[in-house]
């Protein structure tokens, strides 16, 4: 498992853990991996899908939302976070990350691809998670 | 509390104790009559909201989705459904119920406001609870 | 040529002369006969299409637009249009005009295959293209 | 008037002349500069607005496009247009160059706000206008 799959199942079972609902675009990859990691916790995990099929989704995700939009369905997984954590990715989590800072929502990352004016930069999982869990409180 | 509230509470209940996870706009009314339902028998309840922001959705919706579309996320509940249980409704509901005949998804009627070829009128809420849940056994 | 495509290029026809702009779905049958008419008298037309490849709209599309969202992208129809004429049709229009009528929006409707409250019915192109383009000069 | 609206005026008085239609976001600054200098010039502007109104859009957009989907309408800008050219801007210029380079479409930038691997910089709107003219050429 790359590196990166590791990073995303940690932060999913560490999510998990906490009582954390987990919310992604429901697909492989970084997000299978972070689904694989909370439903091993026990967690609940989201997937808002590009598709308009709900069986599409990877098979770790417990609800699927299909809303036959492509990749414009990034937006709808910003609005529905209340914090991101952004684990490498190329231009779809970029989209994602400049959606999240425009509205405002804070944006915590591991190992980012390009630098970003806003994100703030975490070092391990449990940093990532931490920090995630202590903004969601402060914004009630 | 009206009559299409009552059958909307008794819907949410029932479908709550088969296990199944409640799909709706998430708003008030005969929404927020439904997920009260589920809630009150421990089920799960998705709000897919117009709006950018979750804490707009009914108190009893356990997951708000934030699509920041507004009417135009009817789509994205019939995409997400399996079935769908049309309780009285105007317009709103229309286009759903027309969505869901376009994709070939099963819609089940209590009191319908317009014919529309497809829907099947069901009598009361265990029928049309009942008459889903095979539905969605049928196909699959 | 079907009766109803015959009606639809004649809507286009009548629009373009007017100076209207038609906006519709971009893809076949009663669309492209729609955008067919217009164009051939000068006329402008939008297609707002399901898919995410403007290549994919008809011939007779001057301006298309790609959503991506597949029939999702009929709000999107309706909002940018001040009036809609529905001709014939099945369940795709029908949301349409369930979108139309909760916006507020005036609905004409030559030869309609369901009956909706609100649709104001016209007996040929004619009147259907008056009617709208009365419409929309009351709403300023 | 700020440079960057200068720029942006510039571009769309250039792209009008060589026959190009502009589509843009429909808003104020950067996007209404733009539709500007492409009107001053007899030229065809389509606005892509974030509202469910047409009436929103700046007093030099021909042909508004209402998606109601808010800063999610930036999927449809990017889709629909066949070359982007980003002006300075910030988070919601930053989301539309990742869609586009996601989906393999070239993106010329002025002044860009941040560094993102495979935008190709250009010095003057001269330059932006004929680079992005001869890629639309060569894609057909």
């Amino acid at each position: 498992m790359p590196e990166e799959a590791w990073l995303a199942e940690k932060v999913g079972r560490l999510l998990a853990r906490k009582g954390a609902v987990l919310v992604c675009g429901g697909m492989g990859g970084i997000m299978e991996a972070a689904c694989r990691g909370a439903v091993g916790e026990g967690g609940l995990t989201i997937g808002i899908l590009p598709g308009d099929d709900i069986s599409a989704a990877n098979p770790y995700v417990k609800l699927p939302i299909a809303t036959g939009m492509g990749i414009g369905r990034n937006i709808i997984i910003v609005r529905t976070a209340r914090a991101i954590i952004a684990i490498n990715g190329k231009y779809g989590t970029l989209s994602e990350i400049a959606y999240a800072l425009q509205l405002g929502k804070p944006v915590f990352a591991l190992s980012p691809w390009v630098e970003v004016p806003g994100i703030r930069r975490v070092a391990t999982p449990e940093e990532a998670v931490d920090a995630a869990l202590k903004a969601i409180k402060l914004s009630g």
